[in-house]
C-alpha cells in the first residue's frame, strides 16, 4: 500500500484532466490566434475552460487570465500591479511568511526602494486582523497575502485586508495567493474581497504547468512579461492549451462538481487519524494551529531529525515534505517566525490532504508513524 | 481534404508527444523538487527530458531550462541579461523584425533609457553582416537576433553576431530567437556562436506551453521571473512535467531521429509546388527572398485581400495565415520593414510548412489558389 500525503506539493491528476489534455492535442491542437477554422476551434475551447473557471470564482469569463502557474500568476499580479501604481504611493504590506513566488519579488521591490511591511506570525502562523489595520497607509499600493499558509494551513484575514485598504483611503489593490486555498476554501472576489487572485492547476488535480490570475474588471495592470497581445496582454505568449484544458476539466469536476463541505469533514477525518497517531506516541507533537485548514497538518516526532523521518515514511510508502516542495533543503521560514522550540522545527514533516485520500490510507499512515517514533529514536 | 500550412503559428503535436504528456500524468506525476519516491520519479523523468534537449543543442543538460515557451524563454533571455550586464554598457543591438516578445521588451528598456540599435532589412527580410559590425560598439550588453524572420522565412547572420561582439571587445551576450528555426537548421551554441539560445514545443510538434532556454555555462543572467529554486532560479515555479514530456517527446522523434536535410528537400517540393501555383496567376508575387528558409512562405495574389484570401482558403480547408499569430489583426511590420509596396503588403499571406506535410496537401492547396486567383478577383 502506498499514501500519498503531500498533496500541498502536487496532486494527481484526474483522469477527467488527462482525457481533456490528449483531446486538446489531437482534435483543438490549433493557434487559438490563428485566424482559420483550427484556431477557432482551439479558442472556442479556450474560451470553454475559461468559463469554467469563472464559474469556479464567481466572476466574469474576461476577469480570468491564464498563466503558467502559481508562480507566473503571483509574479504578475505584484510586479503588475507596482508599476501600475508606484506614482501613488511607495508601501506594500505582505506577511512574512508569503511563498518564495510573492517573497522574492518584495525583496526585489525593497532593493528597489519600495517599503515593503511583512506582518508578523503568531505561533499557530496567523497574522492578525490589528496588524493589518496598523499596516495599511494611504500610501499603499498592495496588499498581497496568502489566504492559506502552504507549510502549517493557517488561513490569513483577507477580508479584513480589503477593509483596511478602504478605511485608509489607499489607492493599492489586494492580491489573494489562493494557491493552497483554491478547491478548499471559497475563493473568488466576493468570498475574499480581493482585486487579485492567484491560482495554480496542479493543486487541485490538474496539469503541471498552469495556473490563473483572477483581475478585476476596471484595475489597471502593466504586466512584467512582455511580447504578443494574447491574454490581454497580462500574459503574452500562445495559451498553453493542452494544460488550460487540463485544468478546467479539474476544476469542473472537483470544485464545480465537488461538494467542498464534505471534502472538509472527510479530510478532517483523513487528519485525525494522523494527528491522534502523532500525539500518541510521546515525542509528537502538532505545530498547525487548531484552527488551520485541516487539508494541511504539520507536526514533529520530537528528536526524529525531518528527513530522517520523511526518509523512513517513503520508503514505507508513505510520502510526506519536509518544508515545502519549492524550498528544497532549506530550514522552514514559516516555522521559524513561528518561534517554535528548533527542536520541534528540525523534527518537523508536513502531511497535506487531498479530497481523494482514503482513510484506509491514513490508518496505514498512522501505523508507519507509529513504527517510526517506536524504532527511529532508538537509532 | 484539408492541408495544414500554418505551422509557423503551431503545429499538430506527434503521437508519441501525446502519449508522453499522458504519461507523465499518469505514471510520473510527482513534483521534481519533492524529496521522496514520487518527486524522484517525476525529477528522472524531467532530467531525461533535458537530456534530449541537451543532445538537440549539443549542449550539456546543466546549460538546458525549461520555460512556458518562446515568449518566455525571449523575455528571460533580454531581461537576465540587461539586470546582469547594466552597469557595464548602454547599448542593445537588434532587428527591426523580431518577434513581439523581444521587441516589446526592447520598447521597455528604450523607455528605461537604453540604447537600442534596430537593425533594417532588406526588400528580402535580410539584415547584413557590416551593419552588425558597425552598431556592436564597447558598450553593447546584448545582441538579440532571431534565426529565421516567421512571417517570410529570411535567415539572419547570426555567427556573425557573435564575431562582432568579440572585435568590439564588448561584454555583451548574444541571444537567439531560434523558435521558428528550431529543428529545421542546426540550433545550438556551436551552429550559433550563441550564449542564450530560445526555443518552443509547439513549433516542433510537441504541446503548447512550453519551451526551453539554452544558457552558456558560466555566464551570469538575473531573472525577471522570482520564486523558489526551480531551474536553478532561471525560470522558478514548479516545472511544467506534462508539456515538458511532450516536448522531449516531440523533439527525439522529429529532431534526434529526424533527418533535417530530407526534411529541407521534401519541404521545398512542398513550397515549390505552392510557389509556381501563385506565380502562374497573373496577380501572383512571392514575398519570401530567394534564400529563404523553404518552410517559411510568404505570398500575395495583389488585389485580393489578404483576410479575403484566408477566409476563402480556410473555407476549402487550406489553413494558411496572414501575418503572424502572435499580432493578429495588425499590419505587418516585417513587409513593412521590407518596404513592399502597400498593395503588396495588403494581399499577403504567410504559407508555413512543415515536414509532416504531404504533396498532395501541396497540390490540392496550389489548385485552391488558382481557383481563389480566378474567383476573388472578379468579386
Amino acid at each position: 500500500m502506498t499514501a500519498y500525503f503531500d498533496n500541498s506539493a502536487t496532486t494527481k491528476p484526474l483522469p477527467e484532466a488527462v482525457d481533456a489534455v490528449a483531446r486538446a492535442m489531437t482534435e483543438t491542437w490549433g493557434n487559438p490566434s490563428s485566424l482559420h477554422a483550427v484556431g477557432d476551434a482551439a479558442n472556442e475551447q479556450l474560451e470553454a475552460a475559461r468559463r469554467t473557471l469563472a464559474s469556479a470564482f464567481g466572476c466574469k469569463p474576461q476577469e480570468v487570465y491564464f498563466t503558467a502557474g502559481g508562480t507566473e500568476s503571483n509574479n504578475i499580479a505584484v510586479f503588475g500591479t507596482v508599476e501600475a501604481l508606484k506614482r501613488r504611493g511607495n508601501r506594500i504590506v505582505t506577511t512574512a511568511v508569503e511563498h518564495p513566488s510573492v517573497e522574492e519579488c518584495m525583496k526585489r521591490l525593497e532593493a528597489d526602494g519600495f517599503d515593503i511591511v511583512r506582518l508578523p506570525v503568531d505561533t499557530a502562523g496567523r497574522i492578525s486582523e490589528e496588524a493589518i489595520f496598523e499596516a495599511v497607509n494611504e500610501k499603499t499600493i498592495l496588499v498581497s497575502l496568502m489566504l492559506v499558509n502552504n507549510e502549517v494551513g493557517s488561513i490569513m484575514p483577507v477580508k479584513a485586508a480589503a477593509k483596511a485598504l478602504k478605511r485608509a483611503g489607499a489607492p493599492g489593490y489586494l492580491h489573494v495567493d489562493a494557491v493552497q486555498g483554491f478547491g478548499k476554501l471559497p475563493v473568488g472576489p466576493k468570498a475574499l474581497g480581493a482585486d487579485l487572485i492567484s491560482v495554480s492547476s496542479h493543486k487541485v488535480h490538474g496539469p503541471k504547468g498552469v495556473g490563473a490570475l483572477f483581475v478585476k474588471k476596471g484595475i489597471r495592470l502593466v504586466s512584467p512579461v512582455l511580447g504578443g497581445g494574447q491574454e490581454d496582454k497580462i500574459r503574452p505568449g500562445t495559451e498553453g492549451t493542452p494544460a488550460i484544458a487540463g485544468f478546467a476539466a479539474a476544476v469542473d469536476k472537483g470544485i464545480l462538481h465537488g461538494d467542498l463541505s464534505a471534502h472538509i469533514a472527510h479530510v478532517t477525518e483523513v487528519r485525525d487519524i494522523i494527528r491522534d497517531a502523532a500525539l500518541a506516541t510521546d515525542i509528537g507533537a502538532v505545530n498547525s494551529g487548531d484552527d488551520a485548514l485541516p487539508y494541511i497538518l504539520n507536526l514533529s516526532l520530537e528528536g526524529i531529525p525531518s528527513e530522517v523521518l520523511r526518509n523512513y515514511l517513503s520508503e514505507q510508502g508513505v510520502y510526506v515534505s519536509t518544508g515545502s516542495a519549492c524550498s528544497k533543503g532549506h530550514r522552514s521560514t514559516v516555522l521559524t517566525q513561528m518561534e517554535l522550540d528548533p527542536r520541534r522545527i528540525d523534527s518537523a514533516v508536513r502531511f497535506s490532504f487531498s479530497y481523494t485520500n482514503t482513510v484506509e490510507e491514513a490508518r496505514y499512515a498512522a501505523e508507519a508513524l507509529t513504527r517510526a517514533a517506536n524504532t527511529l529514536r532508538r537509532g
